[in-house]
């Protein structure tokens, strides 16, 4: 049974180093926040992981961090975390918004008051793209001499470059995804429906040590294999047509997704055709991967490359994300990206080609090393026809 | 298999009556938000389910509505939706925030001048909650002069009273988690984990034509039965103590949740006691609502009940809230609720008492109907040691 998890130590690190950077940038404190579907930086902070509720997490330059949530969090939150400090704040109560009668909560004011005593003059938002206005309301009423300021990455940076505990939770959870994938292969029919397909992967994921889906899981038959982002619907498994996996797992807050396409009965010519240059694409692409290249040339080189192959007109979407407490994180691998890969970032490499009635997608796991990489999924990059 | 749906007649039904609340209201436009794990707005207005990215719906007073989505959504909201008009914004991308090269997107100023070309001055948040930081931010920026209100009221009160269609799934959902504990009250064993034995709820909901779950399902052996909220984790499955399941799924957006407290082996006397009045309680609750009562007198009177029953230091929560696209949704049932019960609203009984080493939740839908309410749920309505 999986017991893989991050030591308390390690939390601690992360807060030490998160504070040296909201001091660098000038800021007296962050303000992190989280919802049940978008928890990773929550999460890495504080190991808390929000449902139902959203939280967040106050950390000021100095001394304890401390977390938030809603009401009927707490007890909850004080099992799961190892911080010291949590408070009740209404602002995280669930969206149908409850009165609470009867209950106490902190305000922003008071929470400075209590743990910046000498008050505050700049916070910076983490996770700002999900923040909600609730949140922000609050802050800006209660504290309206306080400059507030988009502070995203005074955080991401640290989680870019795994630890090997972070990387034994990830090999975990692609392990696992396997597993619910070779069970899919052996029981899939033409007549059951893609959904339920997803439940054979969602039971895989639990017996096996999995803590949840890494992500919304997909399986899509025929033509809706063509979009990049989807869901799984009452549609039936039928013959001779793509049909599209993506399986993730998580463990102790850690994502994996392998994805192939394959079929019952052969496929057309055309299609056998894409599907196998996808899978020569997504080869092409792990190879290309290691320390100290740069991220922006990877992609224009692969561009260039499928360019090159002829089947330009194909290419939807590509190569590489960054994967770890999120299916798909930064640092994202785009045409404009600036960085330089490092050793033990972890990204999945991502190869989607489509036509008009079918599309295809094939994922892989990857750790950065020097001089390659070390695949944390390899079992189902092969074309398969059941 | 479930084929239960909404029709496209209901949808187009519930837009105009939106629009006609958005005039009343002296607005000229409404933005409707949703994400991924908080969508029920979103999909009661346009059947569009948001996975990744998170997604708007455009309502003018007048004319078709705008679907609202990410940069990777276009083609599945085309395919999900039946809105003629989707447009891509980038405020919806995901958190992760890509840089999206050679990609071109609406903003908010041209979405108005597309779709209200005489302009407009006033425009109400619906899902205010939720509402990102980016989207408010754009709107603030793109449309200086407009005004911007809280503007939940023109939705929310819609969802209220659910139609005949809407029963059908509610049903559904519900006879999908009683299926699920079926399951897993045959199957369960010591030395399993809780995780685990969501795994046998997972692979039931989608095996009995279950869209998702419907929401986070709860295991919980022994002291954390006493939280309110928690997550399952990898802690075994013992003999002799509380062990509290809450299992909901999903038909065409719609929830169910069903919650027992039961055992394996008999419990000490003490926790049986208070299983057992629980289950008094819940069924007392049960027994309380129909059509034409006041929300806040069932929650006095309930309150008071227990008191005099000689339990009120165990009440933790209760004794009702609303359940239809989102387990718990308005309107909340407290003491300070001012409304009367109308047929066809759906509440869940939810019936929580705890002491320090255990809890317990007794959980079942109802329909409020005159005189009465019809169950959606009932078969572990009874006390059970396996």
């Amino acid at each position: 049974m999986n017991t893989t998890t991050i030591p308390q130590s390690e939390f601690e690190e992360r807060i030490k180093q998160f504070q040296l950077n909201i001091k660098k940038e000038g800021l007296d404190a962050c303000l992190v926040h989280g919802t049940e579907s978008d928890t990773a930086h929550v999460r890495y902070l504080s190991e808390y992981w929000p449902v139902f509720e959203a939280a967040g997490v106050f950390v000021p330059t100095e001394g304890e961090p401390v977390l938030l949530v809603g009401p009927e969090s707490e007890l909850y939150a004080s099992k799961r975390s190892f911080f010291k400090n949590i408070e009740r704040v209404q602002e995280y109560r669930e969206s149908a918004e409850p009165d609470n009668p009867g209950m106490t909560f902190m305000s922003f004011d008071k929470l400075v008051k209590k743990y910046i005593p000498k008050g505050l003059k700049k916070i910076g938002l983490v996770g700002s793209a999900i923040t909600s206005l609730p949140v922000y309301w609050a802050l800006k009423e209660q504290l309206p001499s306080m400059e507030l300021v988009k502070a995203d990455m005074t955080l991401w940076p640290l989680r870019y470059v795994k630890t090997e505990n972070e990387l034994a939770c990830m090999r975990k959870a692609f392990e696992i995804s396997e597993l619910a994938i070779e069970a899919i292969l052996n029981e899939i029919k033409p007549g059951m429906t893609e959904l339920q397909v997803v439940g054979i992967a969602q039971r895989e994921i639990y017996k096996h040590g999995g803590e949840y889906e890494g992500h919304s899981l997909y399986c899509f038959c025929g033509e809706s294999t063509n979009n990049a982002i989807s869901r799984p619907t009452h549609n039936k498994i039928v013959r001779n047509v793509v049909i599209q996996l993506n399986i993730g797992a998580r463990v102790s807050g850690y994502c994996s997704s392998v994805g192939l396409p394959f079929s019952i009965g052969p496929l057309l010519e055309r299609k056998k055709r894409l599907v196998e240059f996808g899978l020569k694409a997504h080869e092409k692409t792990t190879e290309m991967l290691r320390a100290g290249i740069s991220a922006g040339s990877v992609v224009k080189d692969y561009e260039s490359w499928v360019k090159k192959q002829g089947f330009a007109q194909y290419l939807l979407y590509g190569p590489c994300h960054s994967i770890g407490m999120m299916e798909v994180e930064r640092p994202w691998m785009e045409s404009t990206s600036d960085y330089l890969l490092q050793e033990n970032m972890t990204f999945q490499i991502d190869t989607f080609f489509y036509e008009n009635d079918y599309g295809l997608r094939w994922e892989n796991g990857v750790i950065i090393k020097e001089g390659g990489v070390d695949k944390m999924s390899s079992k189902f990059a092969k074309y398969i026809e059941i």
